[in-house]
């Protein structure tokens, strides 16, 4: 990572949680580039059942994964959302260091990156019927086996965080009466 | 209020309006508590069909009825919502007098409160069927008998503040050519 | 625009695009009034299916369609949301030169207004079949012919920005994997 | 306080801490009206040698010497400052209740409500050369005597929150290296 | 303003008030441009002693001063402060039209667009020593000949909103107990 | 970084910009720990003269010395203030992975983490007399040698980014008109 003309991709995703696709997606990118960007996005929020893991916990999955792969040249950049689009791209820009492309499939991603004259890349697809977080959290909260589509120190860390049960939790009814 | 041991509980509503149920709730929290902190959530909302009311309004319903049952043993305390759930407990923290047990039947105020290491208890169920904001507001709009389900007081105050013409028109179709 | 005694219209919009409908609008409104101030709503909003175009761009369409048209007694005001209706009206007090009345048909627009005692008065109906932001967005989307609902100048504008690719790429679906 | 047609007083300040000046205020505001709405300002700010108690302390501070007092019609709201001062009467007065006339000699504060039609009228002077906060917060920091000129029960409970240690704490240089 | 090789300058100054050399600088910047974008800065601020004048007030004191003066290829956009210097060149994009140059004299607009690769423009230096908002505002306070500093229009605004009795109740001393 | 047992640290700074004292103390604080949390503080402000770098640029700054150093065992988390000190322990523990104990000289970040029950420890004393932010930066502005309190890839980093000369400009008078 230390070379001025190292060429960095900028990924962002939101890893609610971090699974197997995500893990091979961060390896394709690093055959084409020396190093990536890994934004966590939507750092603000935790304790929905959409969003149920706060950035820091995140922040573990993601690095302790990418150890036990012995992959080291990556940065991690929690990035909370903006309530503008059009201040989308300099928000990244201030938090992470340079970067010469990004990979995405989202649009409105792909537009905002675009429109500043970025080079985009789509994301391979990889096994999109097991590997997606919304998947992955459904199976957490019917008690199915979720443990199968992410690496092993995922389950450790949402393990260590009692992660199951607050997922489970969030998603009863709300029987408040105010 | 005056011993430094009392011991004290917190609840949090929005209170749209403040009903014969929350009531019922506030005095049951009283046999078991010396005071009670009421938390008069989603404090900066107002205005619409869901939250009609601004919370000097609901402060209002709430002083005014409590005098007229002669409970004196409280404290209200406006909260506004913040947009990242990992900070909300250490915002109720900020704003209300120290409390030893949180009242709440929602699973996400039980999760939090429940990560902070604090005492958490169920609500108890009062007339769910008739005593709830949404049948109270569904009832002003439709011009049917609202009043019997609240206490006199916030009969008063939402005359007072012209409050069913508010909710009323606010539930008409917009009809804005922008 | 000089006399002290000018009797000033505000109308609000979001203008997502300006349309004939809105020009119309405006025209009838300058017929009973010395000016109008034209608030462009949700001004921090872009790049979305409903909110494609920045305020900027907006501001745009409507300063050169009234330049076309010799309209010159208007003000245009960007006008950011802010998350509490009761602070609307004073937001829009501070950043819009003083106004004696207010056109629209929105409930909540009216409730606000009026409950701080401005004159309200309704919108003439024109061509709603057409002549609405959301059919109008449909039809750049389907690639039908928008061009026909809009001033001259609008189509300008949004060429020159390059929006309906915009709104067509922001309208596809999200196939990311993150 | 069950009167429609009670008269209300509105007085602002931040009460860092609650002294023998401010019950003085109080008690005489109440000689000229029905009730009082005490507003805590600043209420989002604490841990600093110029705002050192939370809001919820202060409000402990006020509530707790004024039933001390047996003094029962007041309202009491935190109210955070806003960054614009052009909203800063919308958010108080959607914040509490209705009130008919301001007590304050702040110019601000006063021109504020003024250009909003209010009455506004000054304080009364009373022993400024001792009862003021930030005497009493150097006289916290030095050791000297500064429970002689706070109620006791402000003494009670700047005691059970540890708030000399955190003022002496807060007021030491910083001697952080990054 | 209506052809598309429109070439657009973009000048921001907080204009409190607009005076004779901002006057001088929109009209030299108009014989190098074919239009001006004027962004009224600090938007959200009013009623302090740096800025008297709200977003809207500025608003008028312009567009009456540039109707007198028959210069009508301007656009005015309020633009408020971001409280992070990196998202400042992407929020005034997203307000203002586009345009070609930036003209300023301040350090950090000159550094934040140049980073952006706009081309910066000095602007010419206007008799210094009395077209300052610094000392018309100090005038206004004392009761000098103030006037003599500003357009006729902006004198004729000032006293519609009673500007010179805001600043002067402004800039007395805080006589607060609380 | 594997173990479920690993003892982390955490420090903050604003690293404006990571010097030589900043490295010390994290090899320091990795003879006592596991693994060390990097919170880079205040990371939304960038473009001052008392900030001049992105959290970005930071990170880079950061990330860059550590690889030369062969350092591995740290988290690197950008942490933007927020305006209310209640908040800021409840903010970093979202942001961070765990940690057992805090790092600080400074009597703020002491008092907050000690009330929510962390142990802090105090900082060693490193030249104190050269290795300051303030001082390094003063002598980018006067042109004096400051690349010798640096790490090597620090002094990469900024020339990279052109860093002095942006201190510079930034550090020039106000020379704006407006």
């Amino acid at each position: 990572m230390q070379s001025t003309k190292e060429h960095r991709a900028f990924l962002i995703g939101r890893f609610q949680p971090f699974h197997l696709g995500h893990l091979e997606i961060v390896k394709r990118i690093l055959r084409e580039n020396d190093s990536i960007i890994i934004g966590i996005g939507s750092a603000q929020y935790s304790h929905t059942t959409v969003n149920p893991f706060t950035a820091g916990e995140r922040h573990l999955m993601i690095s302790r994964t990418l150890e036990r792969e012995h992959v080291y040249n990556y940065y991690l950049v929690p990035i909370e959302d903006v309530n503008a689009n059009s201040l989308w791209v300099s928000h990244v820009e201030a938090l992470a260091p340079k970067f010469d492309v990004v990979y995405t499939n989202n649009p409105l991603v792909r537009r905002l990156f675009t429109e500043k004259h970025y080079e985009v890349r789509s994301l391979p697809m990889v096994n999109r019927s097991e590997w997606t977080g919304t998947k992955i959290r459904e199976k957490m909260i019917k008690g199915e086996n979720w443990e199968q589509n992410v690496p092993e120190p995922v389950v450790e860390v949402i393990r260590e965080i009692d992660g199951i049960s607050r997922i489970r939790q969030l998603s009863t009814t709300d029987e408040d009466v105010p």
